[in-house]
């Protein structure tokens, strides 16, 4: 059982770290005079796995390393546990906010020359929060939603595991089932399946004084939020269920 | 042992996941409008691959996670036990079909934008079903069976294993084999490897209102479910006799 | 202790199926009417790697899955037992020339089609056996000794191990960093860094009815054979003096 | 606990297989007359990490594999321990000298043969050493120092670890933690993250006689120096606080 205090901060660091690489490698693969320019699906793909593999990790003592509150959402409704939920919850807010700062101080060169020009011409919301390809809200939230599922569901079955931090081999196979989700799901809406990935790099994005950033797409935010939320949900009542 | 109910239930839940992520990532790659478009043949490998993973984590409790008739023909050969085969087969099948369903309703806006003309003029078949580079049955019979036994005979050799989601390490392996056998073997047909992968989501394209889907191309639809069997029953007796 | 005829019957399956995927990768790289064609250096390097997984744990059981006499070569050294070192060898060769067989086989239609004119003006034999960049032989057998090393080196090093197929996360680790070699160490020469690998597939070359197949360059077969030979040997001294 | 004398060797060893595989890539996707040319950053960011698998693997029982001083230094502030540093991070510069020219002598043909033209006008020295893509001293810090706590601070937080090579499967998972951070926050400066790694070679890269090799760039070389030992200082640090 970890403290309530363990527990903040360690989705504190861990959800910034996660964020870190995730909206890191988005920064690389958008952005002039990154030498990670256009290279590809399977760049961002891997970069996002390997972010929940660094956070996880690092999580992993302090908090078992949820990093998400899809999957706090269902391993609560799973276990029927809910007492620390609300210090996984704002632990994860709160660090996914800290993390895209820091991506943008990492990539702070780029970000100060971006024109808007050329290269985004419609803004970096995309490094920071997800904007789907065809706008369809009840498209773009049953494409959450499965892919939440996706994710949570194989997360719960693993034997013994809650959390995606409690041990080397469970977390790594946790990470590349994100590389999974992003290959396979990620083509519609940009795949957020995790709220906290989506929301706290907005909220970022609307505060920072960012070059030619465009609009933060308020609109859209609740689907990344809620299509998350219902399959993590989901799936924590079908496991509960099925197995 | 795992009873008959979780046998069926685990392999449907299993195999709809894998053929959720698996016909994800060709959608995905295939697809106007989808994020991952044309980023190439190593995050397909790497997408169904992953696509096991996250199938046969999550069945592994309920059935060890076989998702594959030539794995369960190639089982049964080798152990002798027949007894809950049906299930096996019932199973995969029908979660096949689900997970099909699954990646159309995650890949909708996609797939309802699809005119036909310049992205897939031959229809949305190779999304579901794989389709041949050179159509010689004979010749793409042969392709599946060895591809086929380059994954079935690894699988039975690893030590204690009888199936796909035994544990995490093993569950790990067996992905990655997937992603090589896609990568090396898969040129020629599109590495089926896989009857119910093949047969499923061909009768679900057939059923679907997609837009200009094109053919569901019956007439091949014989070599992807009997090269794997062949594939896996020659496995089974190989791994019998030799090891 | 393995059985000198479980170490034959090993080697030769582990071997044909590593040469089966890893010819298998470069035919899908290289021949027109493939699904991967032109699909790049990552998917070559990751197509060998889960070869080496693949054929690696598929031998484990019966031989420990060297599959490389430049491995055999160097345990030999590092130990000083050299009885069971003609099995291994013997079985390597023939293990590599069926692997090389099964690869034609499965893309037989590829081969079939290939006319010599634009994808491989020089013929065919860079799907079966390495070819250099720019051949000066003095240069090309250090480009092998060294990317050898790079192998052999850490294969000894695993506490335990003396073999690639000994247990899952070691088979594992040996199959990245076969990846690793060839990403970093294969632009020069194509990374035979195993005899077995080079020899018996050229063989194969030359004997079958391969269309518009060009030379067998029999003048550079000394180098891939020569090179990790060496390197092989010089880990096992090295490391035998070192650690 | 390793000797001196042990971990003294081991840090050559293992850091000097780290730059050759490291080296390698970056020579392997650069030069013209490499089969890896142009292969893209999903190549750069495997490579590297692969090398410190392979490194990380063979040093593993001599030291325990630190091969980056951030690494070092870090563990160093977190358990009070100093007696060993210097013979760490001498082992890991002479190492990262010796691979950086051992990848030479790999690379001999391709080097010899680059006129300055057409493929690497600034001269050779981003396959040595990182060059930023924008040059300003204190962001280019920034990154770095950013880069190297997301590699460090998960290195830290693993349970037991205190080196990259202690275990098969942490080996692995540091390794892919290499791989992300390449991925991801590689972009602006190329993701030193290692004194040693970036010195060591610049050293080989002023004083080998490689033709049309362009300027060494001393006027940046502490920034890849003082920015990876601020973050490893700083992750020790926080890591000793928070955990």
């Amino acid at each position: 059982m970890h403290s309530n205090g363990d527990v903040f901060l360690g989705e504190i660091i861990g959800t910034a770290i996660l964020i870190l690489l995730g909206a890191g490698v988005c920064a690389a693969v958008t952005l002039k005079h990154s030498k990670a320019r256009a290279s590809g699906w399977i760049v961002i793909a891997f970069g996002w796995g390997f972010g929940v593999l660094a956070g996880a990790y690092t999580a992993g003592p302090l908090s078992g390393g949820h990093l998400n509150p899809a999957v706090t959402l269902g391993i609560a409704i799973d276990t029927g546990q809910w007492d620390q939920t609300p210090y996984y919850l704002a632990g994860q807010l709160i660090g996914a906010m800290a993390g895209a700062a820091l991506a943008w101080l990492a990539y702070y060169g780029q970000f100060a020359a971006n024109t808007g020009q050329d290269e985004e011409p419609l803004g970096t919301l995309g490094i920071f929060s997800t904007v789907p390809e065809i706008r369809v809200p009840w498209q773009n939230l049953v494409t959450e939603v499965i892919a939440t599922m996706g994710l949570v569901l194989p997360v719960l079955a693993i034997p013994g595991n809650k959390g995606l931090g409690e041990s080397g081999t469970t977390t790594l196979i946790v990470a590349l089932l994100v590389v999974g989700i992003g290959l396979s799901l990620g083509g519609p809406t940009g795949y957020a399946i995790n709220p906290a990935r989506d929301l706290g790099p907005r909220i970022v994005h609307a505060l920072l004084p960012i070059p030619n950033k465009g609009t933060s797409d308020w609109g859209y935010a609740w689907v990344p939020v809620a299509g998350p939320l219902i399959g993590g949900a989901l799936s924590g009542a079908l496991y509960n269920a099925a197995f």
